[in-house]
């Protein structure tokens, strides 16, 4: 019960639009206790077993139906209701506790989907697919079809694609089972957050995963998790990915990650968050200035292949991609200062890129 | 050098009334670097070993040194100044690093104390003293003198006592080596909280707390503190110490935290916080009730010594003292239910308890 409070607090609105949103909505029915919370962009249902005396319904406020539960003193936790009040009461050990409900018949509920596109992809296929990307999202509400990833079908094959114009990430994974018509899909980067936090680290299960035009839904073990699309065209990404690089640099993730993560301690106080990268005789110079704090340097070895180069880019974007990668070594490919330069692991995944724009230096 | 900085930066300003207060005081001198930091209220040196080569002082934002010095990759750290700039050079490793100065001139400086009154104290011991009062502080700065602990000397006996006028927290301790004149100092809880995250849990070691009229400082091992005194007059606490009790209960101090916790959890949101207690038959009715949320009651047992009663607390007051006690069980003594209770440990701490008014319930 914890846990399922837990998973379904993720879509209890923090400022509700109306008092019932605030609420999570209990059935009782059969051998099941259903829970269900939406806030209207997302939507998530868990079921868990339960011994079921009388089937039911109740809204109960979310936070305070969290709360005491996670605080009750006994394994075994009894809910009941009677007919006339929406009033639930809880009782566990020697506590009691009663909690004001809300009608159930005000709460909205979670849109079941008349999909027109299903597949089947992997609990583990599907974090990766969003890890490797959603970072990459932008934040800014101005423009929304950056704010999610797009999702793309092609075949057996699903892309996932997300940018804030100034960098692309791109992975790829196989899918099971599709049907349905091919469609372009924007989700929200917020749903992909909640579906990382949901989706378990443990041994691999099977999602479930289907849309319509305005409507996604991921269903999975005792879970379904629903969210609008986002609307609006996306861009054409493919015309920023370079398609030839003059000079190719490979390094260690690890070094370079803590070397760029020193480097940024100077850089990301200023605007920009600017770091310089040198590249030249099997080394990279990496340095930022700061005028108000200082500036900060490091060398780490690296194996160059093509022209020496001088780059410099937000260490941010940087930094966020390394730390999402797995493999031990990374290839950085160049052409000129101021051209989109692309990142790809070595010797790990082959359908992950990241495509990023450099900044200029003064 | 990071453990230094940490416990420095504690007093380095948040909001600088002059940029040189950001800063952290480095001095270079013999075999020791001295690291030094104030923001006025209080100040705290911490002095560690050091390979000098050249002696000399500095100032450098206390947040960048910090967080430079966390992230270098090698276990040696080198600093160097040119004598013209106040810029410090800091290479470990790979790593170089340019942090611009102040000058080290316009540093206030923690001042030193010309004490009036001077004892020692086990660090094991302070902590003690300062953990089971400190909490029970006002944080209204409308009345600085209960934002503080009121430290007393008689004897060889230190007694620290804390109020918000609802709530009275004392406890006693022995001291050794006083000299000096005795006087009656308030101490600003917020120095007391910093000192007990500097009083390492670790093999007590001695402190040596001087103060006069307006300064106390503490000295321990590589560490001197120092605070501001708060001004004004404590009053009389005394008086308000109940002298006789009509009804005295046992409890175990687990089973009724945990209960009130998780009355409390309906409590918290109100007002007042209210909770109320029922004694009657070896046992303690807790129930609070919250019209917007619901109601929350649970029973535990308990040897009732006296008339039966119906007393009520701020829950926070109860569970904040039963969080701060050491023993199994305790003691809550009482006579009407407007009148102040007490709250001590059984077989565990005699020089320790608690005063707490009831709140009236409707």
């Amino acid at each position: 019960l914890v846990q399922a409070l837990q998973i379904v607090s993720r879509a209890v609105a923090n400022k509700p639009q109306t008092p019932v949103l605030s609420g999570i909505h209990l059935t009782a029915r059969k051998d099941t206790l259903e829970l269900e919370a939406t806030d209207y962009e997302i939507g998530i249902v868990c079921r868990i077993a339960a011994d079921i005396e009388q089937e039911g319904e109740s809204v109960v406020t979310g936070r305070y139906l969290q709360e005491v539960s996670r605080n009750l003193p006994d394994n075994e936790i009894a809910f009941s209701q009677t007919a006339e009040e929406p009033t639930i009461h809880i009782t566990s050990g020697a506590a009691n506790f009663t909690l004001l409900g809300m009608a159930s018949r005000d709460f909205p509920g979670v849109r079941k989907i008349e999909q027109k596109m299903e597949f089947h992809i992997q609990s583990d296929v599907l974090r990766n697919l969003i890890r490797k990307t959603v970072f990459a999202c932008s934040t800014d509400e101005a423009r929304p079809v950056f704010t999610g990833c797009l999702m793309e079908i092609a075949g057996e094959t699903v892309k996932m694609v997300a940018t804030n114009t100034h960098r692309l990430s791109i992975k790829e994974e196989k899918i099971r089972e599709f049907s349905g018509e091919v469609q372009q899909s924007i989700i929200p980067a917020r749903v992909l957050g909640e579906l990382l936090h949901t989706l378990s680290t443990e041994a691999p299960y099977d999602v479930v995963v289907s849309c319509n035009y305005n409507d996604i839904s991921f269903s999975f073990e005792n879970i379904f998790l629903t969210s609008r699309l986002i609307e609006g065209q996306y861009p054409d990404y493919n015309r920023v990915i370079p398609t030839e690089f003059r000079t190719n640099v490979r390094m260690k993730r690890a070094d370079f990650t803590a070397a760029v993560g020193r480097v940024s301690l100077i850089a990301r106080s200023s605007d920009y968050n600017v770091m310089r990268l040198e590249f030249s005789r099997d080394q990279v110079h990496i340095s930022s200035n700061n005028p108000e704090i200082g500036n900060a340097e490091e060398v780490v070895s690296a194996a160059i292949d093509g022209p020496d180069l001088v780059i410099a880019f937000n260490a941010t974007y940087v930094n966020d991609v390394l730390k999402n990668m797995d493999s031990d070594e990374f290839c950085l490919y160049m052409n000129e200062s101021l051209r989109p330069a692309e990142i790809r692991e070595v010797e790990g995944d082959e359908a992950f890129f990241y495509v990023i724009t450099p900044v200029r230096t003064h």
